[in-house]
């Protein structure tokens, strides 16, 4: 029926089949192996989903695989990364685990992956030690007025830069090498002993744990940019990838970084350098204290990583629409882990393999088809960058452009199980707040998801009053970056999440080590399953939402608050500086004025017709001016310097304002050089994003 | 009706109300004064526009003007530009004609701008002549051969190469001053005498008549790139403007040059360069030969140009659309004229007011809505490089992307009386092929505009057989430019024009001089404005179909056998050498079969639905895909040194080959160079290539 609109009974049947306690069958059978994307474990994966998506009667209506040729990097089995110290006689006084220490059977599988920098250069450094903190470019500006940094090696810990940052920033000082670990204070609230606080007895990081990642700075296939990784693809040099480490960078425990961080010389770092050991972290002499066993050593790291084009597999599903075929919901999350990624990423592949059964039974019985049709993708190689995800848009750019209503990314589904989490384009806001209202909070006899998260996270709008705070996707965190930023798709990002009040923890502990399994997760994340099912039924209510409205549930007078919101803060950040330098920022005010004008009108449109007994074409009409603002907001050329950055609201920054990212950016370098020039960029991008608001409101507002 | 189809018995009462004594009417209204853009008669044609179109009786549903700030270049009229001859005692022994000579009133209005090269640089070269041709890159090299060029002023014919390349490939030489005059080979049929041959006895240029024109090689405004042109819209440095004549150039007559050339030194230049002046046309000593009164003297230009940041305006119309007012169909040309325009543009301008008329008021009387919305555009400041519509496409970006169906542009309607000329996408053959049929030849009583047509230019298709040639739109010679490169809007443009058997004109000859009136218009392109009348016929005809018919009459089977013309030409060129590059075709072959398979599927789904009485977001489905197929081949990073191009099958190419541009040209660079990373440019482009014939056929493709 052209007219049909959401059906609640459905939604309730839906809510009601949604099992926790298959959610735990689907992830102890992923994570029976270590699948890292391309091994014979990913592998095992991607048929393991091909045969759910494919069951005659919980399947949906097709599943294929797609292939892509990309660009990895792999740690050597037969020479495994090595990490000494050395004497200046070259004995060998020290040598850091190469292995993650085993407390279960799964630390013992062959496939785990030795920790190590995928993309780190192979080489051989060797020289003096020197702590940088986070490895931020002012860390090491700091670190380089006491201390001669060329030819050290830099222990840093995880934080404040990207990894692959922490070497970039690192080589203009002269630093050969760069070691990364994971603080005890960062991660583990500064508990470290394995004895009895630390996994297996705790969800906190055993000493020996290592954060494994990608050291890339960009997301794609690096040597492939904007074009799909197929076989006969142009690929650009390997010398010309940039964002990259220039020199050798090894990631190890913190038992290790413990033994050398408490050994170093030099004076004593500042107070926020200080991390959770029992020692006063200094900045190394360089090198090694008078007092210490390794005075006068060096450290050196022996890397044999190398690189190589791999065949990585995006499974791809789909539930054909029945009113409005050509209009998509995706939904996604990549395959891939680093170990065997019970959390990151088994906890999300678990719970959309439940939505997609339930969903797909109700196909196959015939008791539903969406109005839209729903597009599952599960990425591959996400952990080496989002290649998956970035290549599929890359290839299907045009008619995803044409046709996709919205994208669901649900990765690690749960970090923890107090709260919601939720980011998005402020226009997803009121469907997922519809959506928890309806799923009850895990553990929590009668409060729903929504009133337990609006406990956790709030704000207080103008419009709505006290709600629940949704985050913004303004990063390249998971496979909605491409759907965000290149692409221009409506985005949102679930999970459940920390008591902040219980932890400070970066991130849950055993992320991206191989203490990330089925044990961990079913014992210290989340017991029961029950804040997994929690989210199947939020993020699942969420997709029914968008496949099967009469009316897409986006609401563009959201997105004028939080434009509203930016340009407040950029008015008060700015104005009086441009001003003097005769830079008006009356355009961008009239921009978001137009906005908000055209938004209220179209939901007074919505508001005011008789939809479903009008002609089918003029929902489809506000339903295209919905789905295509967030495309508005495109400008290939507005960011010259970042790769696939063509959103101009949410692109990334630097400059740490909240407010539009490249005005924000472009002000804070022409602040710092004072360079008219830098001013005139200012200006320029002004221009850029005040056109590209007045498009997105020429998209809402009347068609003629 | 939703499911309302083209009404056969409207088009034959718009046919047949099409007058042609009202274009006559609208032409003589246009052409009382000159109208060069931002002038007080640009002003007047303004408010004409504005008049009709918001005419109780005959206007449109609403009509407004847009104004841009743009850059342009003027004369001063109080210090005149000149070209002198100087003896080396510094007498003036030979000053060009300042104005063109008065044969009618008109030539006396004192508003006929002094012929100029808008965008040449001011300034006082003086040096010795020499004669180099059309001023290609080819023709300074062989000139420089033979001739020491520093400190020379060239003297160029128009043809070629583009107006501003004469002086942009002259300054590498040393040539420090440009004149570029018409030889009448080239636009006389090689007749010269006012006595009895030129107008106003024919309709060829009098020996005075200059070619005024922009002397920019791009695009749009040159300070706003990309961005729409409004007051404090940011502008780049006047110094960063690229694309216009670094040396002072000037356009002169062929009387006075018919002076100059017949006085060079040097060896005769070779017998192509030759034209029709009764003389060898010598290289130049440099400077004149012993024998002339002009020996050792030097030629002199004096310029006076300056730019001007001033207003010009766009009038915009609209007819709303009854059931998919969200769709556009937009007719336009521009307004502005280099004096009376009575050609350029302005019969095209009388035919869109005439049209216009026809449908306002059916309109006005209830007896007609189209089913789209119909956007009429009479576009500022055209003839200084397209500036009002590009601006126009900069500001509306999003909305013309996400809606437009068509473009139909018709500046020059009438060039000549012999024959209908179109060029555009390939899709669009089909629709002007059948409004063709239904209109009467001008002058030919039971012949049609489409048999006429096929008679003087024709091919033959393999699905077709023998029809009528349409051209393509790979240039920017008119409006359709930003449509076309910039926002991959399905465009075509529509005139009438000659019969080659009997001129070899490169224009009709009063082309951007003060001849170009109603009188000329009226005695000697179409006298009854019958020609006039055809292409109002022929071009409303196209447009009511684009805006009424149920599925789009855009053809994607038409567009396939294009692409796999591109495709022979181009594995005919390059597969063998590309082979030994290491470089393969295959993924481009792959792409055009894909894209002829998608193409037949569609066209099947068309021919075997029935679509009147389906679902109307069926059609609309099918339409979108049609709408959305040309905006697929745009990849905005495919062309980085070539200005707001971005369709990759259409872009302007120096290679000259009937075969993607793109590819054509990186391939012409890599022959030439040799240079493997000139080789690795076209891997990237056909992959570019590749990908963007792809996406186009997945636009094509079922929709899920
Ligand atoms: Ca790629
Ligand atoms: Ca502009
Ligand atoms: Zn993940
Ligand atoms: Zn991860
Ligand atoms: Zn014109
Ligand atoms: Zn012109």
């Amino acid at each position: 029926d052209v007219a049909k609109d959401v059906d609640e009974s459905l939604i309730e049947i839906f809510l009601s089949e949604v099992d926790n306690i298959q959610i735990q069958k689907n992830l102890r059978e992923l994570t029976k192996v270590p699948h890292m994307a391309t091994t014979a474990g990913d592998e095992q994966t991607v048929q393991f989903m091909l045969k759910r998506w494919q069951d005659p009667e919980t399947g949906l209506d097709e599943a294929w695989r797609e292939e892509y040729m990309v660009y990895l990097s792999f740690p050597d089995p037969k020479n495994p990364n090595k990490v000494t110290v050395v004497s200046p006689s070259d004995a060998v006084l020290y040598t850091a685990r190469e292995k993650e220490k085993t407390y279960t059977p799964d630390q013992d599988d062959p496939d785990v992956v030795q920790p190590y920098a995928a993309y780190s250069p192979k080489g051989h450094p060797k020289g003096k030690l020197v702590y940088a903190n986070q490895g931020t470019p002012s860390d090491y500006q700091l670190l380089n007025e006491t201390t001669d940094l060329r030819g050290t090696i830099a222990i840093t810990r995880y934080g404040g830069a990207g990894r692959a940052a922490k070497a970039i920033n690192a080589a203009p000082y002269g630093v050969i090498g760069v070691l990364v670990y994971t603080d005890p204070l960062d991660i583990n609230d500064g508990l470290m002993s394995d004895v009895n606080e630390t996994y297996p007895h705790s969800w906190y990081m055993p000493p020996s744990g290592v954060e494994r990642g990608s050291f890339s700075s960009r997301y794609g296939d690096m040597l492939t940019p904007y074009l799909a990784a197929k076989e006969e693809t142009y690929r650009i040099p390997v010398e010309d990838i940039t964002g990259i480490p220039p020199i050798p960078i090894q990631p190890i425990g913190f038992e290790d970084a413990y033994k050398l961080i408490c050994e170093l010389g030099g004076k004593a770092a500042p107070a926020a350098w200080q991390g959770a050991f029992k020692c006063t972290y200094n900045f190394g002499g360089p090198g090694f204290k008078l007092t210490s066993a390794f005075n006068n050593s060096d450290v050196k790291l022996d890397i044999f990583n190398h690189e190589e084009v791999k065949n990585s597999s995006n499974v791809m599903g789909v539930i054909r629409g029945s009113v409005e075929p050509d209009r998509y919901v995706i939904y996604g999350n990549h395959r891939d882990s680093w170990v065997h990624g019970a959390i990151d990423p088994s906890s999300g592949t678990s719970v959309m393999l439940e939505l997609s059964r339930v969903l797909g039974k109700m196909v196959k019985q015939g008791k539903w088809r969406p109005r839209r049709s729903i597009i599952f993708g599960s990425w591959g190689a996400e952990e080496f960058g989002l290649i998956g995800s970035a290549e599929y848009t890359e290839q299907y750019f045009t008619k995803l452009s044409e046709r996709t209503v919205a994208y669901i990314n649900v990765d690690i589904a749960v970090f923890a199980n107090a709260t919601l989490r939720a980011s998005g384009m402020p226009s997803v806001q009121n469907v997922i707040f519809t959506a928890a209202k309806q799923v009850n909070a895990p553990g929590l006899d009668s409060t729903s998801v929504y009133d337990n998260w609006v406990r956790y996270s709030n704000r207080t709008s103008p419009v709505h009053g006290t709600i629940p705070r949704v985050g913004y996707l303004s990063g390249a965190g998971s496979d909605y970056a491409a759907f965000v930023h290149y692409l221009g798709i409506t985005s949102m990002d679930i999970t459940y999440t920390y008591d902040r009040s219980k932890t400070n923890a970066r991130i849950y502990p055993a992320y991206h080590t191989a203490y990330d399994t089925f044990d961990y997760a079913s014992k210290f994340i989340d017991p029961g399953f029950v804040s997994h099912q929690a989210i199947a039924r939020t993020a699942g209510n969420v997709l029914i939402r968008l496949a099967d409205s009469l009316v897409l549930p986006l609401n563009c007078s959201d997105y004028a608050e939080s434009l509203e919101d930016y340009l407040n803060t950029a008015v008060t950040l700015y104005q009086q500086q441009l001003k003097k330098m005769n830079i008006s920022m009356e355009p961008l005010k009239r921009a978001v004025a137009s906005f908000r004008s055209a938004a209220a009108h179209l939901d007074q449109v919505i508001r005011t017709s008789d939809l479903a007994n009008e002609t089918p074409l003029k929902v489809r009409r506000i339903n295209d001016q919905l789905m295509l603002l967030d495309r508005a907001f495109l400008d290939p050329l507005a960011f010259p310097d970042k790769y696939a950055y063509r959103h101009v609201i949410w692109a990334s920054s630097s400059a740490g304002k909240a407010t539009f990212p490249g005005l924000a950016d472009a002000y804070a370098n022409a602040e710092s050089s004072g360079q008219s020039s830098d001013w005139d960029k200012v200006h320029y991008h002004l221009s850029v994003l005040s056109q590209a608001i007045e498009g997105a409101a020429h998209t809402l507002v009347d068609v003629i």
